[in-house]
């Protein structure tokens, strides 16, 4: 079985895990822009969710212009394109969404990602990261392909302590409660506004549960 | 089961309350705004009464734009994106409308919902709020997940005065015949033009039924 | 069973009569407009005829707009948007056109119809009223909300002569063959261009039936 | 049974003949303009076959301008609504052709076609006029309702050479080979450009059959 | 049985041959053209492989505007319209490729077509002509409606020559391979830009088969 | 079974390789362009995969146009149109990216591609070349239409190792990651900016497998 997974980090390409029915699998996505109508077009054989989630994560994204360095001028003149191969194989679910957006940020500011780095988790339109499913095969896909630091959803945190201490120990795990903590893990400094005064409005956001 | 309910009041995240088969539960509501064309962008597997619920949200706040604070300059050319995580589960039916609309007004104003208040209620095109079903479920989930207020159709005032005692008690109620009644009790009066000065327009709605 | 009516007359809101299987019930409709690209959006669980009749009526005023006395300046960018509560219950059928008609006339002069009048007939682009079925449970279903003047089709007029003499006696009826009687009857004379100066151009319509 | 017939010539209403399952029965056509974007709005429960009639019908017309005598200053910036009443009743079938064409020409040039004439035929975007079927159904329609002329396809004389001798009296009719003769038997000369003197470039088109 | 065949030659209309389960036919198809914003306007019942023919035809034309007359100014804010009669019967399939771009050619340069030719055959976007089925049919067809000339497919050479001696000397045949021979013999010089000093650009396609 | 090729190499054109279940075959692909909206059309009965798949040849050259000589001014305001003959044979598949993007830089840059070159393979957004399925049946249908080469994707090396050496003798082989590589086995050097210095950032790529 091929993963993809490009050996070197690339701007605007991120590597989600996903869950299949014969096991966890790497889920790299690419975005691409180019001056246009503010049209995001969205590839890959992708389910009605999926494809929601995509939007969600542009939305995000445009209504958090003022914390990152864009590089692009105008976004609602911008065409995104975000696909995720193979073409062949359906994908659905909301699980990529911050692996969506983390795509997305890396081309709107034109700086790649850390190398070595997966992530899942579902976005929220205000930056929530919430949990899902499949855990465990997803890391073993993230440990198969060399992987060295997966960033999943706080609300998993119960569900990774119950995993096999092989499992935990042999991949770092960063558990984020929203976008800007992904972003801040995945990216260095500068992709912040005002180069390292990040600013810390989604620390506001506290999650309680029953 | 976890609800999705954030610690603190946040601009644009109104909650409402939906009747599930395992019960009620927590609905939450999110919205950003961007410039644009006027498009209303939402997301989170509606069906189609919920996204005609939304629109009718944004029509209503469109044609009472004299009425309150709004932030946005041209709300004709603002792109509006409504969310309602989460975003693998079907999610149908009216009774979200005031739920919709405050979420949108509050991002519209920039101004903060007060926290601890959910609310359930179809909303019309002319802001009055119609009654709702599972009214008991709904409040349980409420009070499960420490909501200290809800607001309700006044119309559900009699289904409301039918439930068992402990559970009227453990939540404080407010009938509500129309949008301008929930947005006073869910916002503070900065939120309508004139600082204080309500209008008191949809005063003139009452309800005569058989 | 609660039918929705508003105890006092609305800008934009009018009283139809449906036939459902369990008899008769009020059809409000609700018409709000802003500033926009001429869209029509239409709410309310709609099947396509009666959407159709929505664009009917839409079309009959865009094409009658030197009759009026017209608050929008310009028809052609105004968006209108017609909603029929409650969201959940699907509706169809032509018979809510001289509804649909006066609410959106009621919108655009901004002037709110006299009260307790309700209405039932399908409507021509030309402004002709074509008779409707149900006749009987609609007259109820008016009795019993109160209402003190109904406004029929002229080719009803059989059909209402063959009813009960008490149906007939509990409620005033109007006879009308199109839309402009329809309008004179439902709102004041200032609806008019040339304020009581009424034209009389659809008075040249008469029906002529084997 | 009640056929649809106006009493007295209006502009943008023409009467076409319609086979149904139980006998024929006028299909009178209605159409209304407005400034616009060019749009073409087809309501009555139309059928595709029977939409693509209409959307013949206009183009027939836009690319005939200079032969008539249009009104309409810029047709490309003009609306054009079409209406088959009655709304409940779905129709379809290529026969409507000539009725539509002739329906917007009256709008378009803002002249009403004489009175008590009828007309069955499909119309091809060169403007000939091709055979219908259920021809003695549709001739005992228009008897039926006090109609005075007839225009038919001249595909159609075999057909109606063998009907009876009491159908073929109780009527005139006038066979037509493309819409500008029947144009002419429908309006007077004025809809001509320069006034009577009628273009004969329609004359060139003579038909060869097998 | 009625083909539908004009005795003279028209701008704008040319003579394709179809293959149905009763025989071959005639088809016309009739093309027009009116300032618009370059839309293409397809009817006549057609399936998607024939609308993806009308779409093809018009590309191939407008990437190939420097070699033909054409009157059109801007053919990209033109509207085309192509119509294929009749109405009510379903048409499909690529061989009317070399028809439909013929009669936009006509129509695009105001020039109409020789008398007396009919065509079948595929069209690609470089204006290669492929083979088509149903020859034998087809040419019946075109001598039972006094056709003259017929252009065929130079790949369907074989096909032809299996014929019957006394369908092959029924009816001239011209076998081309492109769409540029197949205009040069159904235009005279004028269409070509120069004047009769034809380009030979499409003389480079040779086909090379197994 | 005849194979579509042309003898000589012409702009737009590329030669793709097929599987089907009666063996490969060539799948030339051709693409125009001209003045337009941005617009991107598709024709050849193409199911969603493969219409995604010209999306993204698309995209991947418009984000990639400081590397090649474009000769379209404003890739944003050209139409492209792309189709693959026959149009009556469905296809589907993302294995004909690599030759939809040839065929579209191919016209973009009014350079031909050198002849006899087949080929295969998935495009990603970012360039990289995915593997194929159906190897054998390619390579056969290519050597079957004279090919002198074919290029596939590095990740199918170990297939081809694995094939007849009478098959592996037949036709030059060459293996590409990206499409760079392609382009630049498929085209002389005049397709690159600055004429022969041939950027190098495609090879960043490298891909790292289990
Ligand atoms: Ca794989
Ligand atoms: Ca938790
Ligand atoms: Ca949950
Ligand atoms: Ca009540
Ligand atoms: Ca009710
Ligand atoms: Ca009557
Ligand atoms: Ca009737
Ligand atoms: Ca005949
Ligand atoms: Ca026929
Ligand atoms: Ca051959
Ligand atoms: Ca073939
Ligand atoms: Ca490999």
């Amino acid at each position: 079985k091929n993963d993809l997974v490009f050996k070197e980090a690339r701007i605007g390409v991120t590597y989600g895990l996903a869950w299949t029915e014969t096991g966890g699998t790497m889920l790299p996505v690419e975005t691409s822009s180019f001056e246009g109508q503010g049209e995001l077009i969205i590839t890959g054989n992708l389910g009605d969710v999926m494809k929601e989630s995509a939007r969600i994560a542009l939305s995000y994204l445009r209504s958090a212009q003022n914390r990152y360095n864009y590089l692009v001028d105008n976004i609602g003149k911008t065409d995104f394109h975000i696909h995720v191969p193979e073409g062949a194989i359906p994908k659905d679910g909301p699980s990529a969404g911050i692996t969506l957006a983390s795509s997305l940020l890396s081309t709107i500011c034109g700086i790649a990602p850390k190398p070595g780095i997966a992530m899942t988790g579902e976005l929220t339109l205000t930056g929530r990261i919430l949990p899902i499913g499949g855990l465990k095969e997803k890391l073993l896909a993230a440990i198969r392909n060399g992987m060295e630091k997966v960033l999943l959803p706080s609300d998993n945190r119960d569900d990774w302590e119950e995993l096999d201490k092989d499992v935990r120990e042999a991949l770092k795990v960063e558990f984020v409660e929203n976008a800007d903590e992904a972003f801040g893990l995945l990216f260095d400094e500068k992709i912040h506004k005002g180069n390292g005064k990040k600013k810390s409005r989604d620390k506001r956001i506290k999650i309680r549960e029953q």
